[in-house]
């Protein structure tokens, strides 16, 4: 049982709270990574506008709540009519993936995460891109946790080595890479075995929400869907096994090309 | 996120409290299964001494607390000095494991729990154990979670087909099935990689605690050491990946050799 906080937090998930207009504007400035923004509702004067500018330029949503949800939400009891979580960790660019990769001289290999909410998940798939030697993670920036400190514990000290991308918009971002030459390939329980498929190469492995899976929009763009054999009743596993199976699919057969295996 | 319970339930890890002298004899003689077993220290009248003979005789542990610390955990405010913890699912017998292996024609393949102690973790591996085409799961009496609520629900429905064991030594359980002429393999990472084993055939996959690995006692006894590739700087994986890749590689090399892959 992992329960207890590393990290200083002052939310459930373990982000960082920050309250306050300046202390928001400042949040923005200095580069944090503000993963939600709450504002109350109906403000419009000078330093809210300004907090309402940073956020488009870094396109975070805003979420516009009523003055008890914020109070409730409030620990300082002056929060000024905005409150930001900020995500503990800093996300990476895409260039710093495919340094990555090519430090190391392999293909580039990336696992991207198509909405999932569970921190636990999250931690443990970074954990899991880490030892399977992936190059980085890629999760959408709206709907999706964030980089929590719960996501950091789960990690087990992943989120140090392995960057994390934050995309607007994943359909665009395969689309994006695909022009970068690589492949995609996404689980999906009515896709091919996965032992059927070749994945090596550049490649990137979409792994779906746990009971929605990867959404149509994104499977569309994927060359291939892989399917876990399901040999019992039950018809799915939990989405970091799942994501697990499939990347130590994807190693097996890369190290059995080179001859490593 | 899983967090809503689904069982009846009355304590943290959703098995079911039973409050009372005799509540408590009534279901060890109706042959519930009791997880954890709380007596107020110093008692010895003719009910709880019948309460005490029933536990020695299901191998049940008991705990002697204070009176404030039964006080607290009571809801009925009428614990007598004895309140129990009954698994929320029964448990099965080995001999269960091994028929459902002869009904579907297979060499059986089981699932070795040494002492796991997530309830996330040990549903999310019976889970696993399920789609993989596991004949059951092994668990230790002591020391490691029961089958509550919280297992039932991370177990998203596996446990109601997945027989579970309940064994009170997993060194000499480990000797009794190797007479029936299984195989153990356990997962180290100092270990062959696991796909230069070679894990078809009567097998039975042993899985460790997270953190501290299989205990030596047990490994000792184990034919095998299979290790997972570890590619990065982390040289572990949560538990329940960790099973979900090495059951996926004991499938993989199964669903070949039937050229079935």
């Amino acid at each position: 049982m992992e329960t207890e906080k590393t990290e200083p937090s002052s939310t459930d998930e373990g982000s960082s709270r920050i309250e306050g207009r300046n202390a928001v504007i400042e949040a923005f400035r200095s580069g944090r990574t503000i993963d939600r923004l709450y504002i109350l509702s109906d403000t419009h004067d000078g330093a809210i506008m300004t907090i309402k500018r940073e956020a488009a330029k870094h396109g975070t949503q805003i979420r516009y709540v009523d003055r008890a949800r914020l109070d409730a939400m409030s620990e300082t009891g002056s929060h000024q009519g905005v409150i930001a979580d900020a995500a503990v960790y800093a996300y990476a660019e895409m260039e710093d993936l495919f340094s990555l990769a090519e430090k190391k001289g392999e293909d580039p290999f990336f696992l991207l995460l198509d909405n999932i909410e569970d921190p636990h998940n999250l931690g443990a798939i970074i954990r899991t891109a880490n030892t399977v030697g992936a190059h980085g993670v890629i999760i959408p920036k709206d709907r999706a946790v964030g980089l929590t400190a719960v996501v950091a514990k789960a990690s087990a000290g992943a989120l140090n080595y392995t960057p994390v991308v934050k995309v607007t918009n994943m359909a665009v971002t395969i689309e994006q890479l695909k022009k970068r030459g690589m492949w995609f390939v996404c689980a999906d329980m009515d896709g091919t075995p996965m032992t059927k498929l070749s994945l090596t190469g550049p490649l990137g492995l979409v792994i779906g929400a746990e009971g929605s899976g990867v959404s149509r929009l994104v499977k569309e763009k994927c060359d291939m869907t892989a399917s876990i054999p399901m040999r019992g009743e039950i018809d799915s596993l939990n989405a970091s096994v799942a994501a697990g199976v499939l990347a130590y699919e994807v190693l097996r057969q890369r190290l059995e090309k080179a001859g490593l295996s």
